[in-house]
């Protein structure tokens, strides 16, 4: 079975960044796939697989091809029905999709507002036309205005994690006493920021940190596939 | 088995608001397990069960005690494994935890910022005392301060609902295709509002009101057993 998954990068292919592309990196390693990654630019997203999908990750598994990371994971839970779950059973599949709404809401925003002027400067030149167009209306914001204000934005990221260091008081992974799909959704906003932006946000001693590096370390390391910004 | 749940009201024992303690009324009821309740005041949790427990719930289970709602939901679901599951699965039992984080980080401090002065009148006066000198340094405020300042949280705590939007989306219920442990955490949470507070919250059409009265209906409808404030 050939597998091939569509990611996303800056001018240099090695070092690409997208959070949904990263929970579906970890969720194949989860269930032993093997596959091929191909990294594209934003602007060339729209030639994958003769326009498939507006945004990655894209899938293809054999003749079948699947967008969104969500829709990936259950499409591969239900394909290697005998590999390890990537749920732990129908609550943790629902309740995967509440985590999803908390990252996605609480957490992106934040990430988002700090890292873009480092993802500006990662981007070929085409790219950072359409980033700018794109990106500066939805925060308000010029990206040159954003590299000023988001330092006032570290503490308020710090403090969104709160639920999540209730969580890891109880257990060792968002998903209980053994990494899943949850723990993959917010390790991919998390490895975003890693990936992107120098800015240091998570302290030594935090929990968060300690999760998040165990899961660097999960799957052979490949989350330290791609080394962290400076 | 006499199992007795040992709840708090205010000077109405029918009244009881406490969001723990309705955690574990609809966890009881999920497992169809008979009860007993009692309600007590603020006043009186020391002598449940000759100090026991500082805080409520209490629940008696023949000969054993157990407190904390998420402990004795842990406990119901080992000592009744064939009747339906409180988590569904190992995966949901995890998460449950990060949506006791998420409902105590982020929603329970603005609904008692929006109660406060509500749940202050309900009680009686010996717990009144307790209450203003417990809670009036923790908001930073004086009850009578609160009243004035509330409705100004009433947008902030709408808007904290995000995530739980995002999954309604998919799914009927925070747990997936059934209710939950996960969904009695955030119930409880808007029942402590609703059994307190006049203050409307929740509009028409909002998916999380719609799924709030899918839970008020559950197991007989046992969640109306307690009228609105009004």
């Amino acid at each position: 079975m050939q597998v091939t998954l569509y990611g996303l990068s800056g001018a240099d292919p090695s070092r690409h960044f997208s959070p949904h592309v990263w929970k579906v990196i970890m969720a194949l390693h989860h269930k032993g796939i093997a596959f091929d990654f191909k990294p594209v630019s934003f602007t060339h997203i729209p030639e994958i697989e003769d326009g498939f999908s507006p945004t990655v990750p894209v899938l293809r598994h054999g003749n079948q091809l699947v967008r969104d990371s969500f829709d990936i994971a259950l499409f591969l839970e239900d394909s290697y029905p005998d590999a390890p779950s990537l749920f732990g059973g129908d609550g943790g599949k629902g309740m995967a999709r509440l985590i999803e709404g908390f990252s996605q809401n609480n957490i992106h925003p934040l990430i988002s507002r700090i890292a873009i002027p480092d993802i500006y400067n990662l981007l070929a030149p085409q790219d950072r036309v359409y980033f700018r167009k794109t990106r500066e209306p939805r925060i308000g914001q010029t990206i040159e205005e954003v590299s000023i204000s988001r330092l006032a934005e570290v503490s308020v990221l710090q403090a969104r994690f709160e639920p999540i260091r209730h969580a890891l008081k109880h257990q060792p992974w968002l998903s209980g006493d053994a990494p899943r799909f949850a723990d993959y959704i917010l390790f991919g906003a998390l490895q975003w920021l890693r990936v992107t932006s120098p800015v240091p946000v998570l302290h030594d001693g935090d929990p968060v940190r300690e999760w998040f590096e165990r899961c660097l370390n999960l799957h052979g390391g490949v989350g330290h596939s791609v080394t962290a910004a400076a």
